[in-house]
């Protein structure tokens, strides 16, 4: 809300690599200051962020006048070698993001390419998807800089035998 | 449906270029026959085809059996040097993608790359998203045929006046 009295049209910024994954999930790169707008109106319950650091305050503050309730979830990325997302952190993440409770959710790490990627990667697994589907989803957020690693983690993944949660919407 | 009782998984195989839009809108390249089974899950009610072409009996066939009314707004693409798309036809493409009773709708061309970025780069002006974020989204479904004229065309797009009838939702 506010003054747009004017006539003035104010532009809404969605985070960078922001896009809609599939009802009531959305994905992006670290939420700054200037997407706080955009984000209100994505009306999210949750924030699903993968990164090891500890929340900007400004973030915190933002989500709690706007009532979003933060789960972090930090992993590192893939980056280094022999340095493997554990999947059982991965799992958990998925636990959150597939209870419509949690709906509208966002997820994201920094750039919303690689931590971000695997864990969208494993919910279209779930999903059924082809890997060739999948991988391209995963390039096409992650180009220049796709990573044989998360490709492989988003193929080795494995499920705990109980995802029955899964609403029937995602599946 | 069908036999699945062997406890084989099918997989689903979204068209290429897939991606949810918005609530209720999807966006992808020509959907082909191994996509009709993921297509059918998408609940749509409505397809956007932006090309000129005559449109596969075989399609036709399928939506006519999941019940889907195909919307052709045959355009050529911004490839020839003044080869323009007609701003009057993505207008009443417009009219029905932001139709609800329309919704859930899959907008298509033949890469789901340049039309139907155009499409989708008008929609995301329509709600307010800033040039900068809406040419990265039509650079990350165009790579690597980006186009000038297709991001010309969108930030000179001229709605008619009358645009109420968006719905809230997608605002």
């Amino acid at each position: 809300g506010g003054s747009a009295s004017q006539g003035e049209e104010e532009f809404l910024v969605p985070p960078d690599n922001f896009s809609m994954v599939d009802k009531g999930i959305y994905r992006s790169g670290f939420p700054k200051k200037k997407n706080f707008a955009f984000l209100k109106k994505l009306k999210l319950r949750t924030v699903i962020c993968l990164v090891l650091e500890e929340y900007p305050e400004a973030n915190l503050q933002y989500f709690k006048t706007i009532g979003v309730k933060l789960c972090q979830f930090g992993v590192v990325g893939n980056k280094e070698p022999f340095v493997d997302i554990p999947e059982s952190v991965i799992r958990n993440a998925l636990a959150v993001l597939l209870d419509p409770a949690n709906h509208p959710v966002l997820i994201h790490c920094n750039k919303g390419k690689h931590r971000t990627g695997c864990l969208v990667g494993c919910l279209r697994k779930l999903q059924h998807w082809s890997l060739t589907a999948i991988f391209d989803e995963y390039r096409r957020f992650s180009f220049p800089k796709s990573r044989f690693m998360d490709q492989q983690f988003i193929e080795l993944f494995n499920f705990s035998e109980d995802c029955s949660g899964i609403d029937d919407e995602l599946r």
